[in-house]
């Protein structure tokens, strides 16, 4: 890297990437030279793409966003960071986050990392109750996310439930 | 349905039906001429009460209660509510209540069927801690919840844990 | 009133009307026959419009909206309800409001006047954020406040802050 | 104090004191030998009634509670809880508490005295959304508080709002 | 038991045990006489510990610690606490718990046995943010734990992943 | 300023500064080349220093802080924050912050000026609970505050406070 060259990472399961994820992206660009979108190998829950799925799609959504890069990690997020040289993490906050568990992993990586800053960033507001989960969830009743996610993610949705 | 005939819904997987959700029923029923019970046929956990049980114990409780119908539903919950040509949704909010997936399913709500209100309403005080699974949970280690359901699921309750 | 006649009654110091006020007046009427809004002559701080001037921006604000009466109420807001009538109390709740302050005055309501039911509706998403104490102070630092108000809202506001 | 003889403070700045007030001291005594209530002298804004007249209304209403003791202090908390000899501060927590405030006075309190715990034990659920603010607010505008306040309080409510 | 002696349960799963439930046993030891902590026989969710483990894992971490008792129990924590003959029930509250289940259970427990208080006191602001849940992701995961849990507590955690 | 030099402001009105300020401008200054504090000459409420001693204390604070500038402003924090060509505004995130005026706040400024970020860093967990205001509180009466403010800021609350 060169000097001063400033890289956040952006972990996540991305199952699947949103518009709001996508928002997140595109501010961090604006206070980091790369955003390292991290895609993490184990998720607590058995995600509904695979791994290879989950990467595929967010780079097809974010083609044309320089600065951007699209990995896979494992292990200890802090870890993989230090690997990449990161000097930030971003998280996406919302106005009803979880805000339990995203403190507590905040304080527990700075313990455990403690030159690796997490910051917190707004998604836009059309996006501020976007969460994966529900958009499977409504997809998969046949309902209409095209106003949630790119179409890639559309087309995907659609063929996992067989419509 | 009568020119100028109010018809709300209420959704839920009653599983199973508490006074809390009586009292919710009898609070919508003084703004709306029905109200449409509607139990989900799919719920996230795999529910202690089968379907056609959940029905049969609400129809139980709720009887001498006009104006209220049960019925089951299937797929997206707005889409059920415009094939029911309800103008609205009713949900509980406890003082507690995951306010987070409250708003979130009620705005994802309002992008696919922006005819649809959702309206919360507060169940009595008494009632504003009781939850179904805390019910079950007590239920099932031999705790007395006779002030939490009505007879038919304290019965429904007891012959399920072989009490 | 006609039988069945439905009237709800929507509570505030509107100080000034917010396009938020307005969004929650007509998502009220989806439900209502008739939407009194009720406008507090005694407000906790001084307000910055007379009750004379809020009414006024108030009535210019919903012209148009068949159904929307404006008044001003004294002393306690349930009593103010029983004399008109109301069958329920409209509240805006967003997703961060202060819920503790809200369901206290609901709880008391009730207590003071179990037939009137209090109804918690969510505005927009683009005014889920809206206050009117965050208007009255970007403007009064000149700041453009013409997303969040009527066209005589912002005019009333640039009279008032000498602009 | 006798060896092993437990006493706790419950501060405050009890204007009026509530049933809800009551109820804790009633629980606070199920653990300790002695309750201190102890009445702020100052007190964020001005108090509707005087000092004496705060805790004369206490001490009216806690006649026949055995091991309640009311008095008055001026100064850090923690400094007078360390002068009765006092190893607790109680508070009371309601569901919708101000959380972040009792918190953060908690975790001072203890950096300043590392010995004096801080128990947070929750009303009973009737008076769980009770407070002194909006049992002034209701009696100033003639509403019946009776279901919230012992006799005495309610005469002196009358006789300040002159009813 | 002498008589005034004072007993009270800090019932949970423990699963493992860490440096916040031991200082949560300290501070509740500054106020009981005794302080038995109950292991939960039955957990929500399949536990990494077994039972057996889970108690010698907290019998070794308050080795030293006069007045702590563990013991593990099945069925109502209630009926419990009354066989023991404890006044108290314990319960950590840290900034961002949940609130509501912490909530609903203390009232449900209220209801079911009125005479056993439960006490909510806050663990040392650096355990403020641990979790058995945190804890065991970061150790699954390579990642080093030395600073939230005895010693005893790292090696099993170690041996359990192998490493 | 250099191509790619990177400005944040971090307003407030540091009513005195405190060491959880201090500890955010250091975390700020490791993803940004300058961090301008911008001391509100404008503050809700009167403060207890004048604009020129809180100017002061800082400075006196954070000497040796390379890349920290600190200023005043008047009118709104994004008028000023586009004149000093900032990319980023900083804010501290407690656990129990005041999440609604926080998010309201940053939406509000989003849509005032679109280009300019806000960033929420969390402080220490050793200043999570930190508040200029409790500070005061605890000076006023004659508590140590040591451990939350520098010496500067110590001295000067004693005086403040004749003490």
């Amino acid at each position: 890297m060169k000097p001063n060259h400033r890289r956040a990472i952006y972990p996540g399961s991305f199952d699947p990437v949103t518009y709001g994820h996508i928002d997140l992206m595109k501010r961090a660009l604006g206070m980091f030279d790369e955003v390292v979108v991290a895609v993490a190998v184990h998720t607590e829950k058995k995600p509904l793409f695979t791994l290879k799925e989950r990467i595929r799609l967010i780079r097809e959504s974010v083609q044309g966003l320089k600065g951007v890069l699209v990995e896979s990690f494992d292990g200890l997020v802090v870890d993989y960071a230090m690997e990449k040289r990161a000097s930030a993490m971003i998280r996406g906050i919302r106005m009803l986050s979880d805000f339990e568990y995203e403190f507590q992993m905040a304080l527990t990586n700075r313990k455990l990392a403690g030159n690796i800053e997490t910051i917190f960033l707004m998604p836009h507001e059309s996006y501020s109750y976007l969460s994966s989960r529900l958009i499977k969830e409504v997809a998969s009743l046949n309902g209409d996310v095209s106003a949630f996610v790119p179409r890639t993610v559309l087309e995907a949705l659609k063929k996992k439930f067989n419509q």
